[in-house]
This record gives C-alpha cells, structure tokens and sequence, in this order.
C-alpha cells in the first residue's frame, strides 16, 4: 500500500483540506466498509456538497464517473472521475446519528458517522452549523420500480476505489460507518478501517 | 372555498404554528402548482423536517398515505393522513434559489423558493441556519430502473390536496414554486398560488 495512504480508523472520522484540481483517491480496504463523505468549502463552512442540488444537476439517484457535485450554491465541489466499485453509492440516506441507532434498539453510546464527522472536522478547526445529507460511498441502497428502498450488502471488493477531483479549495471528511446492526457494511457487520490519498 | 383558508401567494412563501395533532390541508388550488414544504420544532430551529433521514425510516423515494416524516433528530414530526393528488410528491431535490436559475440561464432576480422559505419564517421571528431538503408537494420528478430523473409535468387536479398531521409543535413553511422554466409546474409555466387550512 503507497505510504501516501492516510487511515480512516474503523469506525471514526477523518479530514482533510484539499487543493482545487487535487484529486481524492478513497480505498476500499477490505471490501465492504462505507464511507460517508462530505465536502466543505475551505472559505466557508456554510458551503458543502449538498446531495440534493447534486441530484437536480446530474439526474440521477446515483453519481456515476464523469457527473458533479454542487454545493448548496451551486456550485461545482467534487467530480466522480474513477469509480471500480461497481458504482453503488448512495445519496439518498442520512449518516447514522445516536437517534438513528436508539430506532434501531441501541441503548446507550453507539458511534456514529454525525459525531465522528464533527469530530474530524474540529481536528481541522472547522465548525458547521448542521449535518448535511452524505454522499455514502460504497453503500449499496437498491430502489423498485415502485420506489421501495432497501438496506443491502456492498458490491466493492477489497481494494476498490473511487477518485473524486476537487472543483474547489475545500475541506473533505469522512467517516467509516459504525453502522454494525443493518447489513450496509457486508452481512457480518464487520467494520472495517478504510484509507484515502490526496494526490 | 371555506374561509379559514389561507393563500400562498403566487410565487411567494406563507407560514404558519401548528400544534401537534392538528392537520394541515394544503389544497393544489389550480391543479399544477407545485408547493415547497418545510417543518421545524417549534422549540428549536434547528430541529427540522429531513428528507434524508425520512427516506431511511419509511424507506421510499415518495412518502404515501401513513408515512412519518421525520426531523434531523429522527423524531416525527408529520404524517401524511390523506392525498387526493395522485401521490407524486418528491423528496429528491433541492428547493429553487437565485444560483439555480442563473444555471438554467437567467440574468439577474428570478423568485425563488428558498428566498420564499426564509421570508416566510421571517414573518414569524423565525430564523433558521441552513436551507433544508424540501417536501416537493405535488412536484413530479419520475425515474428510471437504472436511476435517471427527470422533471416532469403534475399530476394533481384542481383543488386536489394532501392532509399532513403535526406529529410535535411546530412551523410549517410553504412556497408557491415560481419555477416557470422547467414544466413541474405545468407546460405553460402558470405559477398559480395555493392555499392552505389548519385544522
């Protein structure tokens, strides 16, 4: 593995400030971790990558290599440039909160990608004011005709990854979701670390 | 029409407090008007009605008839009780802004939902921090087994509505979307006004 590989530890968050033109590589280590993702303008906090202006840019309920994302403005933050995934990646669901894991029967503290999204963004000193829908890469989130949605296994095999292009100075952060009781990270609940580069 | 209807003005946004258990009628007056909704906790603004977070726990794309809405703290906040319209009601994209229409290529102001949302709530003395993903009511965005969207024209009829109930105290926010570039509002661009009751 290149030494330029940054971990993101099992089960927490990790960010990072990228330069326009920079491109992200995000590996999916072991094969079946997703990783929520978000992107922040690196003049202000109150710009991100926002799944819903995204969605109404490219026309679909999944990017695939070549479309990008806008922020919340409009703007052009992060273009999807290599993807050998498989291509399921989801911008429909929110990341984990605690709440989200007291619905699921959880009693007490479960990690989860909101707190370690803050928590990485802080190591940076950046503060914002919400938690903004993530694009969850490598989640695999199947849609019907009828459009019932599903909680399923990742496609990613071990090493596989995605290459984002900032369109922007900006502010990246992740989080290897804790999500251990659906079957989003493979079916053994196994969370794993995963890493990224900034190249 | 009863009189204790209230008008959302063509182009414009309107608000309201609603106490939990009452319902809210939100009548598509002249059959094509796509209506923008937005909820927040009336204790906290910054406890709001989340797309995102209400796709992961009624697990569609469209809410139908008994599907809870829930906040961005996973707490109902609506349930959609009856729907005259047809069901198409989107929950994918982001509500119109100024950056959006000079994307779709127009020069200088352009009305526009999320300007709708904050004045609107203005009137109450409300102030929010972001700009949530709306409830597109009556706004027809169908897709594609592989994931295309696209905007297409309503569905709804005449003085057809949908009925929400208020799940917690709260401010409900509406704008009469003055999207009259695409055909959500129709094929002849009309932006009406719609109305609403609480009850």
């Amino acid at each position: 593995m290149p030494a330029d590989l940054v971990t993101i530890p099992a089960r927490r968050g990790k960010a990072a400030r990228v330069r326009s033109g920079q491109r992200i590589r995000i590996v999916n280590t072991h094969g079946t971790q997703v990783v929520d993702t978000w992107a922040f303008s690196a003049q202000d906090g109150t710009e991100w990558m926002a799944m819903d202006a995204s969605r109404a840019w490219f026309l679909k309920l999944r990017a695939a290599v070549g479309d990008t994302f806008l922020t919340n403005r409009r703007r052009p933050i992060l273009t999807l440039v290599e993807d050998t995934s498989g291509g399921a990646h989801d911008t429909l669901m929110a990341a984990c909160d605690l709440e989200r894991y007291g619905l699921l029967g959880v009693v007490g503290h479960h990690d989860n990608c909101r707190d370690n999204l803050h928590a990485a963004l802080a190591e940076l000193g950046v503060s914002i004011p919400a938690t903004p829908a993530p694009l969850n890469l490598f989640m695999n989130i199947p849609w019907t005709p009828d459009g019932r949605l599903s909680w399923a296994e990742p496609v990613s095999t071990p090493r596989s990854y995605v290459v984002l292009r900032a369109e922007m100075d900006l502010v990246i952060a992740f989080s290897a979701c804790p999500q251990d009781i659906l079957p989003i990270n493979g079916r053994m609940g196994g969370t794993t670390e995963a890493h990224f580069a900034v190249e």
